[in-house]
């Protein structure tokens, strides 16, 4: 996984859990794509801090994913949601679909519902 | 919420942020239903010493669902979840169901799928 995007996923689950200052830190890096020299300038204490701050941040929310596996569930459950959605799209190719083919969709759907379910 | 079913939920999952020694005594009260005296006697402690133990597990799984109210947010996903199971089920009464009304459950499935998707 692109590392950008891990940050922004663990972020979305335990960003909460980090302090106020360690999150502002953090989403100027992480959101708002700001450079270690611009943070530390702004805040008026060292890029080294900074870079620290981040280090440790990203340590945080890594042993909390660690421990609760939120990320992993939910991309798990994401993948099967788009399945049901791709399923759900009926006819875009302009032909008609017969009847079998319709309930042989509601099954697989029902199917990974009902997974869904179990996984969350 | 009935109180056993909320402590479990929250356990389920937040109890990896307890202690192994709070969740080994959370575990005998809440899923193997031993009353404070049989716990205290197993462990050798007071009965005072468990429910102060408990109340404090409470408290702990209660402030990680004030931050990242993740026991809220896949309450409202398996309502939604369960709708689309219910959706899939055909033909249960034993009459057919003509495409018009097929289609309006696959309509109503793939909007349900994507707002479960925007809230994971």
């Amino acid at each position: 996984m692109e590392k950008i995007y891990e940050q922004t996923l663990l972020y979305d689950f335990y960003g909460e859990l980090l302090t106020e200052h360690q999150r502002s830190i953090y989403e100027d890096a992480v959101y708002n794509d700001m450079s270690l020299g611009e943070i530390a300038e702004m805040r008026g204490i060292s890029r080294q801090g900074v870079h620290d701050m981040l280090k440790r941040c990203d340590k945080i929310l890594q042993d909390y994913e660690a421990k609760l596996h939120l990320v992993e569930r939910f991309a798990g459950a994401k993948e099967k949601l788009s399945e049901i959605v791709e399923l759900t799209r009926l006819g875009q190719s302009g032909q008609e679909m017969d009847d079998a083919g319709l309930m042989r969709r509601m099954e697989r759907i029902r199917k990974l519902a009902e997974e869904l379910w179990q996984e969350l």
